[in-house]
C-alpha cells in the first residue's frame, strides 16, 4: 500500500477538480475501498506560464520544494494537475524518488490517432512545446490556436477560471471551440487543467474534448489498482 | 506562512466538497491568493460510526496515524472533515502539535441561538453526544431523529453517498427533512459530511439547514486569514 502524491494548488480549484475525478473513477461502494492520497496544495509557487516565456520569476525552486514535501510523505508515485508546470518534468522527475505521471502522455493518448486536434493550453506551455511533441510521437496532426485572436480567448478563459468566474470562462472556451470546428479540429485537448472547469459552462460543438484532468486521474487510478494500493 | 492541515477520506467525497468550499470560501484573484493547504486522504480508517457503537474495529490508531503525517509536514492547524471522528477529539488533540478545529462547534455556533434544531449524523455521532453537548451549551433545544425510521433513512443517505450516489441519497435526505418539518424543528444540522452532498438534490422544505463542511471550512479560512496564510 501507497500513497498517490498531488501537487497541487496551480489552481487549487484544478486540484480540487483533479481529486473530484481520482474519488469518481475508483471502484468503491464504501470509504475503505479507496486510494490513499497526499495532497500538497502550494498557491505560492510563481507564474508557470510567465516564467517560460522569460517574464516571472522561476518556480522550479517552489515546485521541486512540494515534490519533495510529497517524497518525504513517503508516496508511490507523484501527479500534478498544472499542465504547465511540466515544462520542468524532467527536473521535477530527477528530483522525485516516486515515479511522476506525465500529464500531456495521459491526455494525448486519449485523441483518435491521425484526427486533427488543436491544442489548449497556456502560452507557456505551448512555447515549450510539451503537447505538440507527444502528439507528433502519436502521429496525429495538430494546430495551435492564433495567438492575437484564440489564444486570448483561451488566456481570459483560464484568468476566469483562477478567479473563481466559471460561467464568462465557459462562453470565452465555446467561442475558441467555433473557430476550431469551422478550422477543421475534430479534437480539442484541453490541456490545461483550468479549462475543463470552463468546459462545464461550454456547448462543444461536436468536437472531441479530451479532459486533461480527466485523463490524468484515469492514469493515477491505473497504476494505484494495478498495485493493489486500494487494499489493506 | 503555515499550512491547513486536512485528515481526509472519512470519506473521500467529503474531503473533496471540504476541498472545494475552502477554496471557495477563500477571497482570491489568482492562484496565489489561495491558503496552503496539505491533505491526507485515509479511506483504510476503520467505520467511526461502528467502532463507537461497540461493533468495530478502533479507528484511534489510524486516526493518530494520519495526525502524526500532518503534524510531520508542519501544519499549523488541523480540520477533520469527518463528524463521528470528533467522538475521538480530545485524544487527537493531545496527539497534535497543532490545534484542530472541533467541527461540531463550528456547525452549532450557526444554528440560531434558542430555535429548535434537529441533529443528523451518523448513530455513533449521535452516541457519542458531541453535537447534543454543543447545543446544550449554545442553550437550543434539539432533537434526534427517531432510531427505526427516520434514522434508517439518516443511515441510507450517508451509505449512499459513500457509495457514489447522491440522488437517491438526497431522496432519503428529503424524508427525513419532511419529518423534521412537521415535528416542528426550524433548523437541521447535516452533521455528517456525507448529508451535504445529498442536500444537493434535496428540497428542503423551509428548513434551515447548516452545513457542517461549510462550517468547517469557514472557521479554517478565517483561522488562516487572520494569520496572514495567504500571504507570501
Amino acid at each position: 500500500m501507497s500513497f498517490i502524491g498531488v501537487l497541487g494548488g496551480m489552481g487549487p480549484a484544478a486540484t480540487v477538480d483533479f481529486m473530484a475525478k481520482l474519488v469518481a473513477l475508483t471502484p468503491a461502494c464504501c470509504d475503505q475501498d479507496h486510494l490513499p492520497v497526499v495532497v500538497v496544495t502550494l498557491p505560492r509557487v510563481p507564474d508557470r506560464s510567465a516564467a517560460i516565456l522569460g517574464r516571472g520569476q522561476d518556480p522550479l525552486p517552489a515546485l521541486k520544494e512540494g515534490i519533495a514535501l510529497l517524497n518525504r510523505a513517503d508516496v508511490g508515485l507523484v501527479v500534478i494537475p498544472c499542465s504547465t508546470s511540466h515544462h520542468w518534468y524532467d527536473e521535477l522527475s530527477a528530483a522525485s524518488h516516486a515515479p511522476i505521471l506525465h500529464i500531456a502522455r495521459a491526455a494525448v493518448s486519449r485523441v483518435p490517432r491521425g484526427e486533427r486536434a488543436l491544442i489548449l493550453a497556456t502560452r507557456g506551455a505551448l512555447a515549450s512545446g510539451f503537447f505538440q511533441r507527444e502528439l507528433a510521437a502519436w502521429e496525429t496532426p495538430f494546430d495551435i490556436p492564433s495567438p492575437d485572436d484564440e489564444q486570448v480567448l483561451v488566456d481570459d478563459c483560464i484568468r476566469l477560471i483562477k478567479s473563481g468566474q466559471p460561467e464568462p470562462a465557459g462562453a470565452c472556451l465555446e467561442r475558441v471551440l467555433v473557430k476550431a470546428r469551422t478550422r477543421g479540429a475534430r479534437t480539442a485537448i484541453l490541456g490545461c487543467t483550468e479549462l475543463p472547469l470552463a468546459a462545464v459552462y461550454a456547448e462543444r460543438h461536436s468536437l472531441g474534448l479530451i479532459d486533461c484532468t480527466l485523463e490524468l486521474a484515469r492514469c493515477a487510478v491505473e497504476y494505484a489498482l494495478q498495485r493493489g494500493w486500494n487494499c489493506a
